[in-house]
């Protein structure tokens, strides 16, 4: 590719269609973007000195983020430090609910008007629709209508959202009632495309969300925009940009135009909604964190630039807190639990962790400082679940992996970290505090997957021989650090939110598991590292892509939305941050289970 | 001034800045914009035969309408032919209601969030306000709130309108709280500025619609849209132009900006409207003569172009059918007749005339074709109320005349015209079919006043000596039939309402005259040729331009939309075309009264 003089690494692999791994945000400090310099390596900057040795940097490694293109460049870029599309889990429970969308189309002829019938247009299209409401129209269709019923002979389709008329079509066309639901994850994004006429998800698509590449979490995208001149617009665009192509790709695989969809629903993180909207996000990342909105928000789809009908309303779904989004919203209304007499927590594992505990009584939701490193990032060796990622872990008499597409593995994911993690406790190569033994506190069979790994110890997990690049994937010290922190932040907000609302382990009826990543790890080997509750197996549930389902349940029915904002404004938003308890709880989680219950 | 080859000596004068009669809408039919051509008179095409005699050709006259440039022109503008501005009607009679506008500002300290009250800036603004209802907010403020919250220490005022937050201001600006109503005639437009702390009107400003350029009725106009590419864009843009001149001067002369006006609202006839808001009324020029639409229109004022606030709400009242526009909404809600146990009959002489009779149980309204002749269009020496206009005429021994401006007189206009037909009826010049009898058949000493013009019979209200323009101001015989046809159209349609309504004369407790024409105009005159029902004198209100009344109160008072709307919903309208009664009270109309009563 050419590109001007001073871009930097990744920009130029970017417009190669080269997307690389930053964590960091493009911050310098991860490492993860590393790639080798072949012609043209430049004099490495501090930041490169700081992260990378000196025989890697005489090698010609440098950090993509921070190195610019001078000229003739020439890079190779290792399969590590670029990002790959991940396993995306697109389904989820739903509930049963009625089919009532706010979008509705009604095909009328509209009598012709006479000198006894003087009625203007209007009136005689809202008797000939004949709704139950008044309905509202806007100056657009007004202006539309006289010459839309010339064309049609007085034969239209009217498309109706919630009470107003918002678009007009000539003949009959109410074959064709589309809506999409999107969940705007941090990650990953998500487009269910649903026939309104029948509520059946036509098609799904899955997408990482492209802002990944300015950092991997909420956090250092917001810093992003503080720190950066039209930041948010940037972000936006790429998000948009994504979430066109996705509604491209449902059309096509359903055979329709994305001129034909008329409804579209949202839910996200209260950071992706501020974003998706245009919304300035700032106050999201600073404590007190707070969110500019709470309510939904309706808009037309041509405010937003999202690539369905222009005139076709969108619906976020409203959030909760800073912190807690539509997305948690859409978990709740997916699982019933808002109208249910049982106590049941959720759980949804994302880049953060949201949970909710509750009944038809009361609800209280809490969200969880756990940051990625349970979807890999922050571990040496830590991978998204896409291709070459170490999924599943089996301690056998050897340690024996799964690897997501086969083959040799480049990494590991979430799945495989807990598989790990919770192995490692049970067979002793790690203690309660998360410390990896000494080679002499452990049984003779195990002692060899004691490794030191950049002077600290490490467990390995495939050694170099079997791995893709030629050396041996281990978790470090470090990375058990990690997980333990991770880990713990969940437990200390399920353990306060169970007791401020006065529920022991024995009372919780259910515990929902939501998320795509919950989707794929093992119950007992969650609990066992302290993720989940030590309740029965059985009442273990996963419940899939709750947030999306959540989404298309406000796309298919009316009143979900009328329940979605309730659900907003019912639930106590509990704030960790300021809790004594928390620090308590916290403190104590960050010691693993001892493995006795 | 310079214009491309072909323009048209209409158009070149426009750019000249002198606005020529076109009461035809520049069909080459009236010959009322007729210009003397001094150097570079082309040929005369066909029109201008028909028109204009060979003398007159010969002598360089032409039609400014049909005549195109084609090199160098000198051209002079006969009075007569020059559009001026008219005396312009701009107050009513308002009767009493409560001070409520759909616009209100609330100036308030938002709170800080803190991690203890973790509310979204929406839910912190929504609660500080603490409104009845809840206020909906759309994108735009969602994506302001946070910048202006943080610039403004947290102190801000939310401008409301109805129950939408509208738009935020920095610091506290409820001193200032501004909004403007419209009364928009097919000839005249008036702007109001009121102050809705105080329910004041500020000032108040006229103009004529530049519309008239394009003819003087809504008929002539709808057909240059159907008959012109972009026709409805360029009324539109003309009318826009005028209304905005209007809020320009009545924003300086109250010492403020536009930027301040937050709400606006108009009438107008239906044509109008429909022009006003961009929507063709083609369908109101055929019969059946259909609107569009009935119902008020609300909408942002940058969607129009209109210059005040560009967030600023634009309603504009509902009508009630194609010939009986807002105006008379606005009438009638100015009246108070819609709440009245006594049954009263509005009639409002403007282009066209509305006639509504009924009390608070039943209401009904017609239209009548009157046309403009009672606005001096169609007469031989009619012309709009300005400069130069004989107002008032007065038989004594001789013919007396007022001229509008003093000096002498270049035509006359509706009053002068109602006063010389009433007048010419009661001496016996005219008989009660019309007719202009013999010299014979009158006194001696009225025989002077019975001339020729043109071949015809005429009256002459002032001789050639004492014109501004050298000839004789006279009223021909075809003058009369076109009175006569425009009062019978008048009386013919009051009378159907009122046996539609079952009342006779004894029964109407009071006749409202309306508009900037009746104001003007003589009682015992307009009663004497038949153009205002024989009740007692002191029946008989002058409630001046009441349309612009009602859109002051949609402006300062929320419930007067509502009651505008039930107004339109409820008024019966009664098409005249196609009743056998209309016909037969035309026929019977067409002769003046005998004068016996």
């Amino acid at each position: 590719v050419f590109v001007l003089d001073g871009t930097t690494v990744v920009e130029a692999a970017g417009q190669a269609g080269i997307i690389l791994n930053q964590p960091c945000g493009g911050g310098g400090t991860c490492g993860k973007c590393r790639v080798e310099v072949l012609e043209g390596a430049p004099e490495p900057v501090a930041s490169e000195q700081a992260v990378l040795s000196p025989a890697e940097l005489a090698d010609g490694w440098r950090l993509a983020c921070q190195m610019t293109i001078r000229g003739h460049t020439v890079i190779t870029v290792p399969p590590q430090a670029r990002f790959f599309e991940q396993k995306i889990l697109v389904k989820g429970r739903e509930r049963a609910y009625s089919l009532d969308p706010s979008l509705r189309k009604v095909c009328v002829s509209v009598p012709e008007g006479s000198t006894d019938d003087p009625r203007s247009d209007m009136d005689r299209v809202r008797d000939a629709i004949a709704a139950d409401e008044y309905l509202r129209v806007d100056l657009e269709l007004l202006r539309a209508l006289p010459g839309m019923l010339r064309r049609s002979d007085n034969r239209v389709t009217f498309i109706l959202e919630g009470d107003e008329i918002q678009n007009v079509e000539s003949g009959d066309t109410t074959d064709s009632v589309w809506g999409v639901a999107f969940d705007i994850g941090t990650t990953t994004l998500v487009g269910s495309l649903m026939d309104l006429r029948t509520g059946q998800t036509a098609a799904v698509a899955g997408r990482t969300n492209p802002q990944t590449h300015f950092g991997d979490d909420v956090v250092t995208r917001i810093s992003y925009i503080e720190s950066h001149d039209g930041g948010l617009a940037r972000l936006r665009a790429r998000l948009l940009g994504a979430m066109n192509a996705i509604i491209a790709e449902l059309c096509e695989s359903a055979g329709i135009e994305c001129e034909s969809v008329y409804a579209a629903t949202a839910v996200g993180n209260t950071t992706m909604s501020h974003i998706f909207l245009g919304i300035d996000p700032t106050s999201i990342g600073h404590a007190p964190y707070l969110a500019v909105f709470r309510e939904a928000v309706d808009c037309r789809a041509r405010t937003l630039d999202v690539a369905i009908n222009p005139d076709a309303n969108l619906h976020v779904l409203p959030n909760i807190a800073g912190f807690v989004g539509s997305d948690t919203i859409g978990v709740v209304l997916a699982s019933g639990m808002a109208h249910d007499d049982r106590v049941q927590l959720a759980i949804d594992i994302g880049t953060n962790g949201e949970v909710v505990i509750g009944n038809r009584d009361r609800m209280l939701a809490c969200s969880c400082a756990a940051g990625p490193a349970l979807e890999g990032a922050r571990i040496q060796f830590g991978m998204r679940a896409s291709e070459g990622a170490i999924s599943k872990v089996v301690f056998n008499d050897t340690i024996e992996t799964s690897v997501i597409g086969g083959g040799a593995p480049t990494g590991i994911c979430g799945s495989g970290l807990i598989d790990a993690v919770a192995q490692a406790l049970d067979c002793g190569l790690v203690d309660p505090t998360g410390r990896i033994v000494a080679p002499d506190e452990v049984p003779e069979a195990r002692r060899e997957s004691l490794v030191e790994h950049d002077g600290q110890p490490a467990i390995c997990l495939v050694p170099a021989e079997r791995t893709r690049m030629g050396q041996a994937i281990v978790l470090t010290q470090k990375d058990f650090r990690e997980v333990q922190l991770a880990t713990a932040a969940i437990r200390a907000g399920v353990q306060v939110l169970m007791s401020e609302f006065g529920v022991g382990l024995d009372e919780l009826e259910a515990v929902l598991v939501a998320g795509g990543f919950g989707n794929f790890i093992r119950r007992s080997h969650a609990q066992r590292m302290g993720l989940l509750p030590g309740v029965p197996h059985e009442r273990i549930e996963y419940i899939g892509n709750a947030a999306a389902t959540g989404a298309r349940m406000a796309l298919a029915c009316r009143s979900c939305r009328a329940e979605a904002e309730d659900i907003s404004r019912r639930i106590e938003y509990i704030e960790l941050a300021t809790r004594a308890d928390f620090q308590m709880h916290y403190m104590d989680a960050m010691e693993f289970p001892s493995g006795d219950h």
